[in-house]
């Protein structure tokens, strides 16, 4: 994009995002808020707010941009970086695999069934999990500090903290992920305990942001690690290579295949309804509509990224 | 079997006994002591006991009989049929199915493929697991005081205690029955929490006997519930069918076909590397030979038993 | 049973029966007929019928005895039996596994999981068709006359013969057969062509018989290989015992185990509705009744089967 | 890149190749050539070959470039690309899915898994078996015919043929593919007779080429559909779209995201040792190299691949 369509963009974005958006949040009746965790269920269904960031950090702000949500799964490409940079690639692709596939009710049965015994990427829940272990630190304390300083440093924003209540509910009901982590830990992936990864995994989990964080965060990825704002290498770029690739290939639960022929992006969502995408080269965009369809990702999110692609011709392919 | 052949089985058995229990003790050379447990492995690889026991309480004792092991699997039969005593066989089936199924690595596969997510039978792990929360009392000291009641009856011996360091020992290292346990948390399958549980399971596990009360206790079982003995009823004569069924079908792990075939008796086996098996109508057998065979029974033993049921036509088919 | 007992439970028998198959009749509206195989879906929803016969011959008929029905998976025990008798144990154990087994929609998976890819054991499709392929014969006319001839000698009944219409029914409908032979090919389970294997398979599950001749058959089991009417014997005991222990495990598809406990005798069932079990060292028991529950078993026969075992305490265990 | 760019990488390309051919074919000897098929085991193990070609059909060739092989998986990207143009995306994924997968040998097991029973991807092989009956044609000679034709147009080479050893190899010994042509007909998905179509399948994966028909077959896809040099549409670049996106996410089998993540382009590469690949906007990439990794791809030409990628920084993230 040179910078005249750049001009061209920003001006047409600015111009129709608000009926984008109010076409879109239509689409937030035929999903559903996530209910496993109590604190995320008393999310509203009916909202969807957007903030897509430019390399100026100009912000296009529409609908409930300024709506607090946890990050949730979308954090677990900011631990992956942060655990690579903690460890290389070739401790990490020790404990986790480089396979697309999806993350669903039967993925425990995959863990069973990949050889030998590792989860099959870093973005499925029991990757994840994995990934939370290999953070440096002494202790849990050390790990949750240095997770939320990495992420406060992408984001730009040193006020990033852990919605304790979303911890708190998260720990109380996750029998899932706790049987995955006892699993994980009987095939020898985790060194830690058991009750201390997980402790750092829901912490990132339930770190609170908004739509602007989200955009702020990816338009790190967008440009390849440097803050473009900052002008400041933040990662380096081989992770973020390997990062935007998984988001490629695994970032949306079991839609991502469908997600990458209609959109086409790196893109990473979470059950609060978020999601996380980038156009690489220019803009950071994040959004969030609580309402989920039964892939796990924000059904309006779906249909306004599916909106601004086409309009903008944004698929990499 | 009438007076007489009883009579002659019984003269042969203890004429024979010693020779026999030879000849098998040079399969523990084939075998290996568990080792996922620091306890277990602490068990001698080379010997081999037996106890049979007849209606009238006598006994034929060979080998290392004295040796005292814990029940580890085999409490699962006594645990079953407690919890149909206190629940009914409704709730029980509600929580566990009823087909034969092997049990081996894939098991949390073969949980996330039944409908509807509940275990394949009692006898595998996390069937067992489902049936310790359904012994009925308060609190976790209840329960395995009434398991240690009940199994103490049975046994017709009040000194049987439960093996402190074995439990210890299961506790701090049962990663893969803590993943099943919160496996079958997260599908409703057990109603308390999960630590109690596995407490109240690792408690049974730990029972500790040798095998004379082995065969005490299947000696009840052989008479369908009632000592003949004390001649006194001690279990429902429908709860000892449904449990016999269960070992003759899926008793010895992924070789219960096998053992039918061979042997083709209602069994059951522990890693301790004991086994209870009986001769319905007649007799109690309880042996232990910690040396284990890949499926996870006693290498000796499993000849042992091959050698009695060809010797005196037990097979029940 | 001594004879008196005999004489009790003979006259009892057929004092009840018809009231109890018209008891039970009332249970077809529950099932429904098998549609997979057009031939078969013309069987009348509705009928039950039953042959009892004891070990001199004298029969106790009631309901629809006289319909005539293929044997369909009934014939997996007789050709396991031939199978034994042509090959020996090792061979044909090599071929197929021992292991108990539900065979349901998800028999290919368990077909991939179960090392070293051979059937779990003889009685589910897989192995049945493996089992076929194991009949004597330098070709497949001879192996289908060498099974023929095998049935009538059981049923002793030179007259048996295979229903074409369902020979061709099955043989153009089994895209799921062919399916599992080809895999078995693909793993070198089948030494034949699988067009062959699959000719013979859907010729013996096509073989017509009545409730006498199931009767008859099961008669021969029942005394443990010989005809106690000729008084002759027709097959090695031991390859009797492996074929009841396989009954008694898996001989009704997914609810083998429930059958066992409610049951407690060795039977097997086949889609056209048919069961044949027995009373070991006394009777030989022929029913059918076209309508299936979702487990593939005749709903009025099981039925009919639990209250003749509860009344008469027929039960093993 | 601009024209000054493209200068220098085709300069370089042209000065190094021969020396990156070079250092890349000492991989061959980790390899082994592909034995399932008679046919494919005759070929060299130790050559490796490339032509890549830019837009204007100027070509970079090295190593063993004028080797022919078939096509094997390659071809089934481009008849997806003519079945979506035949049927439209709507017809095309109610019989294939659109998710990421690895293809191994748990692929039926995958088929069982994924709701409602249709191939996760038309890339697998039970994908591309259903692709194969969606070809428009009233006959299998019509279906052949037409398929010829279109690659013939994509690879503007009228001479393309069907190496009729090979089809026939690939027809006698696919037991597997049988298999799940088999299953996939049990399961609805295909509409025509297994045989036909496998016909139809094999005789695309039986269609011989050398690099430069890889090469120009890639430099269409990687101009979205339009040919540059005779400046002709021959795909509609929406298909072109759903193509690179599969070949991406899932074209390199079980390696398809150590691909991704390595060199970054979409490819496709077949069990002849083939890879077609490009850089999107300019190249179209061939190469052959017939030792294959465990995985099944080309060893060395992985290996020459991840060169070229680092080189001119031609990873798409």
């Amino acid at each position: 994009m040179r910078h005249e369509q750049h001009e061209a963009t920003w001006k047409q974005l600015n111009a129709h995002i608000d009926e984008w958006v109010a076409s879109s949040k239509t689409h937030t009746s035929e999903g559903h808020v996530a209910s496993y965790i109590p604190e995320l269920a008393n999310a509203p269904a009916d909202i969807l707010g957007i903030c897509i960031m430019d390399s100026e950090g100009n912000t296009c702000l529409a609908g409930d941009s300024d709506f607090r949500f946890t990050l949730q799964s979308i954090s677990k490409v900011f631990t992956l970086i942060l655990a690579l940079m903690d460890n290389g690639e070739d401790v990490v692709f020790s404990k986790v695999g480089m396979e697309p596939t999806g993350d669903d009710f039967n993925s425990m049965l995959k863990l069973e069934l990949v050889e030998p015994g590792i989860p099959f990427n870093p973005l499925i829940n029991a990757g994840a999990i994995a990934i939370s272990s290999l953070i440096a630190g002494d202790s849990t304390d050390t790990q949750v500090e240095r997770i939320l300083s990495f992420f406060r440093e992408i984001a730009d924003n040193p006020s990033l903290t852990i919605n304790q209540n979303v911890f708190k509910s998260e720990s109380d009901t996750a029998h899932r992920n706790r049987s995955l982590a006892y699993f994980l830990k009987d095939n020898g992936v985790l060194d830690r305990e058991v009750d201390d990864v997980l402790r750092v995994y829901f912490s990132h989990c339930s770190i609170e942001v908004n739509c602007t964080d989200l955009a702020r965060m990816a338009l790190v990825l967008a440009h390849n690690g440097v803050d473009p704002i900052r002008n400041q290498r933040l990662i380096p770029r081989r992770f973020v290579q390997i990062a935007k690739t998984f988001m490629f290939t695994c970032g949306m639960y079991n839609a991502s295949g469908e997600f990458a022929m209609n959109v086409g992006l790196p893109a990473k969502s979470g059950v609060s309804g978020s999601i996380l995408t980038m156009v690489p080269g220019h803009y950071g965009i994040g959004l969030v509509g609580p309402a989920l369809n039964r892939k796990g990702n924000s059904t309006a999110g779906v249909h306004l990224l599916g909106i601004l692609s086409q309009e903008f011709d944004w698929s990499l392919f």
